[in-house]
């Protein structure tokens, strides 16, 4: 898979359970964290958006587990956007290791984007971002 | 869906996050409580298991977000077992908010259980269930 | 110590860590739930008041770790609310396991409240909580 | 305040809570992470000495909360290191937020080192860690 957007980031101790392993739930705290980093690098700020009663929510993550991420790992984050109807868009993300590039987990995130009175609703940023995309794949 | 198991909680406020509602990662915490409770309920004991060296672990999960859940909800995960394959169970886990009772999210959360060399593995107790499950729906 | 208010809690799995006991950052998470439920009992909700820009904060902690709390462990956190200025409050708190009433941790936490320009600003709420407090105790 | 060591890191969103600013807990775990990196700087593993029943507590946490960080915001978290007594120490820790160099906490986090019967007990590693300690500064 192609990624549009990688972060680096270092597994924490206080992420890791009693089984010394990153806990589950964690995963998805990478997951949100790439997929804001990536926004914003595209001009895209959650939290000012939020302010605005723009809010960006997840309605459907799909999570792979592979092989788990462990104290002192170091692991990217890869994230590939793809709009998947006329106002929802799929963030597939994958984690991979960096000692030995390994899939740790896949996921497939679907996004949409609602107003102050819950409706669906893309902000012209967002917009922006498949067109962009899909000029650039053309 | 007939529930095997409900458990009642309440949300905190710090599991809520910029957007006033509870934070999408929260609600893996809010289903690993509830699976882990339902658990003890049959016996088998997370914790003990893990310094046993016999680690439950999710290989895959699948959220469907319906409702957010905000400050001071009260809602309950409701939670069926399905032996999915000789060493896999299936977690159909639902939440639902008290007040309404409506639907907040729904979910399928698939675990195994592996030993100290990271091979499948299935404990007498969590054989067990199983047995138990299929007597008690014949 | 006399307590004006006592929650009763349970450990959850996810938050304990590599060390397999509670870690040191969720004695906060129980804290602050305790005085959040403590407030609401009075009359005082912290997310309402957030939305009206009256923001409590906290200005400083003071922790003693005394016992770690594991897995499975049921526990209560007990408040008692002292003013210690004309606009700040000391909530002294004491978390103890039930099954043998051990002291696990002793806190003392000093608040005040800030209103949208960030200065100190108590609401009517909360000084009224301070009046009924020194009227119960005359 | 001369520091042994110093970190930096980025605020994430979902450390965020009601309020659009960092939760008081989540400052507990930039201490803890960036005391850990600090320690492995020096060849001390807090997870493999967890492993080994060797655990590096926290016996007593003092914060001040000075300003709050918010979305976006990069921090640095310098460390030093005192010995207390013979077999406490102290890690005074302050945050500062990068863009205006503006003290955002401080805290003085005390720990013990305790072996698998629950005494104190210093490893090597760590006498070493005050040996060396007390060298450079004389």
């Amino acid at each position: 898979m192609a990624h549009d957007y990688k972060l680096t980031l270092k597994v924490r101790d206080y992420e890791c359970d009693i089984q010394g392993i990153v806990n589950n739930s964690v995963y998805m705290n990478y997951l949100e964290h790439a997929r804001h980093e990536f926004l914003l690098e595209k001009g895209i700020n959650f939290a000012e958006l939020a302010k605005n009663n723009i809010n960006l929510v997840v309605v459907r993550a799909e999570l792979d587990y592979k092989l788990p991420l462990a104290s002192g790992d170091q692991f990217w984050v890869g994230i590939k956007l793809v709009q998947s109807s006329r106002v929802r868009f799929d963030f597939l993300q994958e984690i991979y290791r960096n000692i030995d590039n390994k899939l740790i987990l896949k996921a497939k995130i679907t996004g949409t984007s609602v107003n102050d009175r819950g409706r669906p609703y893309l902000p012209d940023e967002i917009k922006a971002l498949f067109l962009s995309s899909s000029a650039e794949s053309s």
